[in-house]
């Protein structure tokens, strides 16, 4: 018999099925035998009313251990007493496939590091696995309004032969004769599309910063979601796609999972409304600074606690919960941003902050190169170590511009979850390389 | 105005229009001046009469290097006299946007390496850039069949404590107080995912292979295309998925870029026929011997001859450019092949030869502990280097099996294409860490 899926069950009418999945609890009785058994798409409950003196059956069910998966043939019954979605299957076959260790290692309230390491099991937890439902559906929705609007998906190279954003926090690869780096993020390669023509290109993958610290937010292996697009006027073209894309991911994911996330999390996912608020950074320290926030820093960033207070006012005032910070001081922003125009000492780029998180940076490039060797210099980077990059720009470049988003940050903010740690498949940091 | 893409532009009525892209020729005469404008979507030709002594519009448009981009604004006409597309715009400004140097350092015939050292104008042939579009669709058509399939997204870490496969062909990373290895594929963190209940799980995703070759099918970074399943029989369930996604794919190039294809590669894309052959490879190396090729390994396994000339047996019996391998000898497998209940000299397991080429390794997996453990021995591996992974199995595992896929080996087949050189971005070789 073909097994069906949990979730498929209840539609289907009383009858013979077969079920598939682990053994999440057992009640063993001395009447009857329950237990929950749950797959990928749900918990049903399994019964089997114990035969005087038992037998085959009855021992295996007793004899069981929690997490053990188990295939099922048995009579389906719809039934409204039924708690656990109204219906039940009464065991006629239960066959033990892989038998689990007697005892968990590890507790729904075991501590993080304890959960990482038997990350396997700790994403059985259906909520810990639902992040994950809600990974794909969300990035499922990014790609296709992407592709909708005739951008190229592009696979750009990790190992590299500089540095792609900064000398700091740089893994180093023993590469045959020479060195590589790995990359720290896309930004050479997505505009190298932009000198090749491409228009429009995309990219979700692997970035790496080797980066010491231990916050909630860091990680030194993440997963980059960058876009990148020419012929724009100005960041505001950026923030224009890059607030769409989002939109269109959380109505994914609300339409999709918003029960499940309500069920689980106990928390309401909201689509964010457009266009989000805009404050240039100025101003945004200046209402911090109003609000009773110094921001103790010397060089005019926010930081993490001005994050938080920028979003507080944003969200009291306006109602959202993302705040487009824009034209931040040429000082904080790297060689390649765009100036202004009309304010050399301000970038024509972004963060985007998401209930008092930074989840993004995007900017309007400098495509000019004679621009683009003065900004070099101002920064006082060497020409010759960027010289590759540089090239892409003497034979002709379409003014461009993207972002840099980090996925499980946006994941994390989303679900209301404590830590990167929560949102992502396995989590690299300093001390952990494992499992 | 608002820039419209050149692909749109026949589509329009005659009338003023803002076009944007490089400049592919010029053709600076007496009277008239043409030029070809070639944006991210096609192609256009620009006319402008000459006024007597030149103006600004005449002088910029005898003075821009070709490559250079240009903002154009004109009078968009159609004529069925013009060759290229039937339309013409007649040009009322011209802005020469971002020039470029006055020497292209390529043409369409320099070598490859020479071609892939200025890369980012290579991708400007239009031929080349189809390619990316071609990968674009391609992979979203695999993952939009997944995810209507309930498969999971994952993003495993590149960054691992153990190798994935080998200890061959391992690049290292120091990584703080410890060295790292670069993943060589996703194949344990997918694994992974079964132990945790997901299911069906996908990636696309980098891998690292610090291989010395420098034939036309090897790279030291190439994006892998996997996906892994619970609950299957056998290695025909992984089959089975795997021909149903290439089919989705190739449906949606030919559905988008069938007709360009034919025009720029002048091949005709077919969607293949389902279900692929099958033949095991004890047939097939009697087949091939039978038409007169021994293979001329000790192994027993198939040699890139043999590859071809099975592919070519499968052409002329079946017209099929598609043949799925089927159970290969333990000695040539990996450990976590699972092997034949009734022959243990045969695992079940697959490569998918295409057009001479193979392109992917599937196969079910090992899922009981003691059998996976008495492979290792066999393999003459140590446990305890595996000791992560082998974690995984010991709380339960559902029987499962999956495939890993060379992306750039599927664009090179079917396109054609010499090189997988030519069918990734940027190219990662011994010798190549640039641009």
């Amino acid at each position: 018999m073909n097994r069906t899926l949990i979730s498929e069950l209840s539609a289907l009418e009383d009858g013979p099925v077969a079920v598939a999945g682990w053994v999440e609890t057992v009640r063993d009785q001395k009447k009857v035998q329950f237990l929950v058994l749950r797959d990928e798409s749900g918990a049903v409950q399994l019964v089997r009313p114990r035969p005087e003196g038992d037998d085959a059956i009855s021992l295996a069910i007793s004899g069981v251990s929690l997490g053990s998966f188990v295939r099922v043939e048995g009579q389906l019954k719809h039934d409204e007493r039924v708690k656990l979605g109204g219906i039940e299957v009464k065991v006629d076959a239960f066959d033990v496939v892989s038998a689990s260790l007697p005892e968990q290692p590890i507790a729904a309230d075991s501590s993080i590091d304890k959960r990482l390491d038997h990350r396997f099991l700790d994403l059985r937890n259906p909520a810990n696995a639902l992040i994950f439902k809600v990974q794909t559906t969300f990035e499922h929705a990014l790609r296709v309004w992407w592709v909708e609007h005739g951008f190229i998906e592009i696979h750009t190279p990790k190992l590299m032969n500089s540095p792609s954003e900064s000398r700091a926090e740089l893994f180093q690869v023993p590469y045959f004769e020479t060195t590589a780096y790995l990359s720290q993020s896309p930004q050479h390669f997505k505009q190298m599309a932009q000198a090749a023509g491409f228009g429009r290109i995309f990219e979700i993958a692997d970035a790496f910063r080797a980066d010491p610290s231990f916050t909630a937010r860091h990680a030194t292996e993440f997963t980059s979601i960058d876009a990148e697009m020419s012929w724009i006027d100005s960041h505001e073209d950026v923030m224009a796609m890059h607030e769409a894309i989002l939109v269109a991911g959380f109505q994914a994911v609300v339409d999709k999972h918003g029960e499940e996330i309500e069920r689980l999390f106990g928390i309401t996912v909201e689509v964010p409304a457009l266009p989000f608020p805009r404050i240039p950074l100025a101003e945004a320290l200046k209402i911090v600074a109003e609000r009773g926030y110094v921001v103790p820093r010397a060089d005019g960033d926010l930081d993490p606690e001005g994050e938080r207070r920028i979003s507080a006012y944003v969200k009291e005032e306006f109602g959202h919960d993302f705040v487009f910070v824009t034209d931040y001081a040429t000082g904080i922003r790297p060689f390649y941003h765009m100036r202004d125009a009309d304010d050399p000492t301000l970038t024509k780029s972004y963060d985007l902050v998401y209930r008092g998180t930074e989840i993004s940076t995007g900017a309007q490039r400098e495509h000019r190169i004679d621009v683009l060797l003065d900004q070099v210099a101002d920064k006082g980077l060497d020409p010759e170590e960027l010289s590759s990059y540089l090239e892409f720009f003497r034979y002709g470049v379409p003014p461009h511009g993207g972002f840099g988003m980090g996925l499980a940050r946006v994941l994390m903010l989303m679900l209301e979850r404590s830590s990167i740690r929560e949102t992502t498949y396995l989590f690299r940091g300093p001390n952990r390389l494992l499992p």
